[in-house]
C-alpha cells in the first residue's frame, strides 16, 4: 500500500493511495488515532472514487460519527487504464439496446462478470486498510448504490467482516442468489421511478436478501435522484449497527 | 368540549375530554402554553384512543418535539357505544371469510363506510382542540396506520390543515381515489409479510399518493410488528415538517 498524497478541510484527513494496480482514497477524522468502524463505498457506473456523490457522504460519515472510509476505482474507471474486455462488452450492451433489447439483463450480466473482479479485490482493500493504526480492525460497513449495488451484493455476501450495509437502485436480475446469502442487517434504496431498473425487479432484490433486519426506503424520482434525507437516515443505521 | 380528567407524569399532560358524544384525549408538554404543532392520531381496529401503541407514540411526540397530540375513540370503539350497522357488518364479514371471501376488500369496504363517519367527526375535534391556549392554530400531522391509515387517507385528503401524514399498513382497495387527493409528504409504513394487507396491494396505495414528498418505509414481518426504529424515523420526519 502506497500513500501518494494527503490533505485535511474540516476535520477530514484524505489519503490516497494504491494497493498494487488499485487507486484508492481514505477518509479519516483529522488526527484520529486507534480503531474505528470504517465503511467501503462503491462508486456508480461510469463514475469514480471521488465522485461527488461518494466524497459528500464519505465526509458526513467521518466527520459526525468518526467512522474511516475507502473507496477504490472499479476496474474500467477513474485512474484506472481502460479494460479491453468491460469495454467491448459495453460497446456490444450499447447496440444491443440500440437494436431493441432490454437495458436491465444486460446491466445484470455485465456486473456480475465485474464482481468477479472486484470481490477479491475490495477484500484485499479492506485487509490493508485495518491494519493502519488510525483504523484498525474495527466492525465493517458497506456503502454502495446501481453499480456500487451489483457489486457490493456479491461483496457483502461473501465477506464476513461486513456487519451493515446501505445498497440499492440495484435489481434481483444480477443480484438474487449473491442476495439471499446477505444475513446482516441492509438499508436499501428504491427510486419508485427508476428508468434503468424496473420497479418490481428492485423490489425483488430487496425480498431476496435473508437479513432479519432489512429496510426499504423508497421514493419517488429517476435513478440519480435520491432525496438528501436519506443521507441522514444512512448515517442513523450505520451509528446503529457500527457505532 | 368537556374535560373530565386530567394526570400529568415524565412532563406529559394527559387531558381526557368529550366533544359532543367523540371521547378523546389530549397529551401536551406539562406546563407549556401558546401555539404547537398538533398531531392527530387515529387508532387500529379494535383498539382505541390510548392503546399502548398510541400511547407510546404520543408521549414521545410531546417529550421529545413539544407538540401536542390527540386521539379520539373511532365509533363502536373505546368509550364508545357498539354501533349497530358496524356490528352487523363486521359480524356478516366475519361469516363471509369463513366461508372463503377474500379479507382485504371487506377490510377496504368496512374502512370506507367508517370513514365517511370520522372525515367530519375528526375535523370538529381538530378545531375544537387549536381553540385551547395550550395548542393554539399550528401545523397538523396525522399518524394512523392499519385502520388509522383506511380512515387517514380521506381525512387527510380532505383536511387542508393537514401539513404531512404518516401512513401505513392499508392497501389501495379502500382509499386509492381518496390517496391521489393527497399532496402532503407522508411516510408509508408497509410491513413486508402482513397477513392482512397483500403487499401489492400496500404498495399500490404508496403508489396512489399525489404527494412530490413521499417515502416508503418496508420491513420484515407481520401487520403488527412495525420494528422500533420505525418511530425515531417518524419524529424526524414530523420535525422536518412540522417543526
Amino acid at each position: 500500500m502506497r500513500f501518494s498524497s494527503e490533505t485535511s478541510s474540516d476535520g477530514v484527513r484524505e489519503q490516497l493511495f494504491t494497493l498494487g494496480e488499485i487507486p484508492g482514497v481514505l477518509w479519516t477524522p483529522a488526527g484520529a488515532a486507534g480503531t474505528r468502524p470504517l465503511i467501503l463505498m462503491g462508486h456508480g457506473g461510469g463514475r469514480h472514487k471521488k465522485d461527488p456523490g461518494i466524497l459528500a457522504r464519505a465526509r458526513r460519515f467521518v466527520a459526525e460519527c468518526g467512522f474511516a472510509v475507502t473507496a477504490v476505482d472499479v476496474p474500467g474507471h477513474g485512474d484506472r487504464p481502460m479494460d479491453e474486455e468491460f469495454n467491448r462488452i459495453a460497446t456490444e450492451n450499447q447496440a444491443r439496446v440500440a437494436a431493441g433489447e432490454e437495458l436491465a439483463p444486460l446491466i445484470a450480466g455485465f456486473q456480475a462478470l465485474v464482481a468477479r473482479r472486484t470481490v477479491p479485490e475490495w477484500r484485499t482493500v479492506l485487509d490493508a486498510v485495518q491494519e493502519l493504526d488510525h483504523v484498525g480492525a474495527g466492525p465493517v460497513g458497506y456503502w454502495g448504490v446501481s453499480l456500487g449495488c451489483g457489486l457490493g451484493v456479491p461483496f457483502v455476501a461473501d465477506e464476513p467482516r461486513v456487519r451493515a450495509a446501505v445498497l440499492g437502485l440495484g435489481g434481483a436480475l444480477a443480484s438474487a442468489e449473491a442476495a439471499a446469502r446477505i444475513t446482516v442487517p441492509v438499508e436499501f434504496l428504491v427510486q419508485w421511478d427508476d428508468e434503468r431498473v424496473p420497479r418490481a425487479d428492485g423490489l425483488a432484490l430487496f425480498d431476496a436478501l435473508a437479513s432479519a433486519e432489512k429496510t426499504l426506503h423508497a421514493n419517488p424520482g429517476k435513478h440519480g435522484e435520491i432525496p438528501g434525507f436519506e443521507l441522514d437516515s444512512t448515517l442513523r443505521f450505520f451509528t446503529r449497527h457500527l457505532g
